[in-house]
């Protein structure tokens, strides 16, 4: 199939993509290394049913205009190639690159003259430019100026990546004039509100700032909650009247999960401690700890309603309700909620699990025993920020 | 004059509240200390020129509806008193209640049986249930159920007093259930969109956490602009191409001058502080910190400048443009941009000053040589943070 666009990586925001762009009517590699997903796509089944107006968009062109493959040869032809893989970052906060630079090498290897590499992965500010630049060129034999060479940071949430595609703002900018005009051009066909910005560094800054704003605000919504506690304020009716026009207090949470929003600010923080600027990340970095120590708040807090149970504290069934990183999404990576069970459970309580899109066999999968809430001593509510002591538990089932 | 309601305090927030309160077909006394400016108000002249739409109710009310005195007995017959004098902090970061227990106590004096009092001071939280009714009490020898007590922040932004209070969300809750509602019957006769709340505790927090939502939001701004100059990515486009509906980062600046949000997250600081929650302000005071700190900022980026001019250092003019604490606004109160003339100065540099909204005589009453722009070596353009150097300086005249 000549002249058509492969996307590397068929993940909750790279299917989403690849479906938008055949819907666009253009013809769609899909490359992804779980080959029963391809599979499930190249019969019109969408592998990701919560995704609402995916499922339309897959039965519709899955092995039709959108093929799936595991096999980069099969995205030999294509004329463009946009990375949506995954990046991690490791237990240094450091960003683990082996799936892009697996992506990267691969696409290195069927490069042809002319290509187009748009970058829709998160990435640290220069990676375009540096690593990935240097790994193509490595690969293909080619230099910069053969082919080109841009980034379009994905800007997709779980549950409205569609709608976000076909109405949200959007970025590119290329690592030099011609590759982010030639991005550009591509990515108005199927993107509507996409915007050139000057350098892929600036589209890869963007995308990482948006992050940290999230991540600091929401911070700040834990430290005035949990000042509001100490002041008897509540904090719900505080937050209510206190948002207008100018103000815009997030929810207080039991931190940041997911892979995006806790990963970005390490990003700029390793930037700025590597070029020795180490006053230059303050105020993203307490907003890091913040978020992630608000599991310990919680604790304290379900203990200190432990205490209000008449039962050796060890044998109060505990339940934390809801474990996924956020309401509504099947999704438990770096979940603070899954935490808390976590901690308590190393911690020797009697913890359970229920969750309403978890399955009692997909909680056991995760390590932990699941109970219905009712029949626990004390629930947990995570999405609500609730500890509920329950008088009368109901009898396990 | 019977039945009309007093407003203490004819500030940048009191007398467009006043003025606002007569145009609504009620009597206001206006008490404040300078004699001056009530003349002026009594003969109809506006004292705050740069408030838009002010001149024109002045003018009607002023000496009219609107009368205004340094003498509490002259509002000895009224049957509310707002409360909206200045509070600062001292140099410990505390409160400084001098002006608010003068006015208080002020108040206690004539208080009548049946008469609201509302305190429209930006206050800590537990002000005005614990010291301002401590004070009345005391001082009038009647008891809370005797008098009602309430707070209603005032939500006034300096050049958009009039507009704020016609259109803007307002809160008010009063210390006990009679009071909120008593307060909340009064203030619907002036403020369309006023809502009542829980309590008078609350209505102090909804205003402080709005507050440090400005301050912690400008130091992410002034952080992620640090971090985008040390990555050479230009700040101005990645801000305005990060910003949607989800999405609010600021603008950098030299810190945070002013009156107000500056000094809440102090509140929080230190009612926290005080009751042994050490940790529980780790953003706020990171936020207070990088704000504050970015007049060194600033000063390292002009000297850096000022190694590119061939002469010797102290000989370099450098004219710092705009020493108000914000463009538009004739107020130097906390200004960083004065702090950072004031610090080059005692440094020994070579400095001046300029303002739009300054007359050179007003420099020099501040403390500094006025110079225009035109004829320094170096000009630092506090509010388009710009560091111009000047290759052929005018003669000065």
């Amino acid at each position: 199939m000549n002249n058509s666009i492969a996307v590397i990586g068929l993940g909750a925001a790279g299917l989403p993509l690849a479906a938008v762009i055949a819907s666009n009517n253009m013809n769609v590699i899909g490359v992804d290394i779980n080959s029963k997903k391809c599979d499930l796509i190249n019969h019109g089944v969408n592998p990701l049913p919560d995704e609402p107006g995916l499922q339309n968009l897959i039965k519709k062109y899955g092995g039709g205009r959108l093929k799936a493959s595991t096999n980069y040869s099969d995205a030999a032809n294509c004329t463009v190639y946009i990375i949506i893989v995954p990046l991690f970052i490791d237990e240094n906060h450091l960003p683990d690159y082996n799936h892009l630079h697996e992506a990267v090498k691969n696409i290195g290897k069927i490069l042809k003259r002319g290509d187009v590499i748009v970058v829709e992965t998160t990435v640290p500010p220069y990676t375009t430019e540096t690593l990935i630049r240097k790994w193509l060129e490595e690969e293909s034999n080619l230099k910069l100026g053969d082919f080109y060479l841009a980034c379009s940071p994905e800007r997709i949430m779980t549950g409205y990546s569609i709608s976000r595609l076909k109405d949200f703002p959007k970025v590119v900018g290329g690592v030099d004039k011609e590759s982010g005009l030639k991005a550009y051009n591509i990515y108005k066909k199927f993107i509507p509100n996409i915007k050139l910005v000057s350098s892929a560094r600036v589209a890869e800054f963007i995308k990482i700032i948006e992050g940290c704003y999230r991540d600091v605000n929401i911070a700040l919504a834990n430290e005035l909650f949990k000042i509001a506690s100490i002041l008897q304020v509540d904090f719900k009716e505080a937050r209510e009247y206190a948002n207008h026009a100018y103000c815009n207090i997030h929810q207080p949470s039991t931190g940041v999960g997911g892979h995006c929003i806790p990963y970005y600010p390490w990003f700029l923080i390793k930037e700025a401690e590597r070029r020795g600027f180490y006053d230059y990340f303050r105020l993203l970095k307490t907003a890091r700890e913040i978020n992630d120590e608000m599991v310990y708040y919680w604790i304290k807090i379900i203990l200190e309603n432990c205490l209000k149970i008449n039962k050796p504290l060890t044998q109060v069934k505990i339940c934390v309700n809801g474990i996924t990183f956020r309401k509504g999404v099947k999704n438990t990576h770096y979940s603070r909620n899954m935490k808390i069970a976590e901690i308590l459970k190393e911690k020797g309580f009697n913890v359970y699990v229920s969750d309403e899109l978890l399955s009692k066999k997909e909680i056991e999968t995760l390590g932990f025993h699941y109970l219905k809430p009712e029949a626990a001593d004390l629930i947990f509510d995570s999405f609500n920020l609730e500890v509920k002591i329950n008088p009368n538990p109901s009898l396990d089932d």
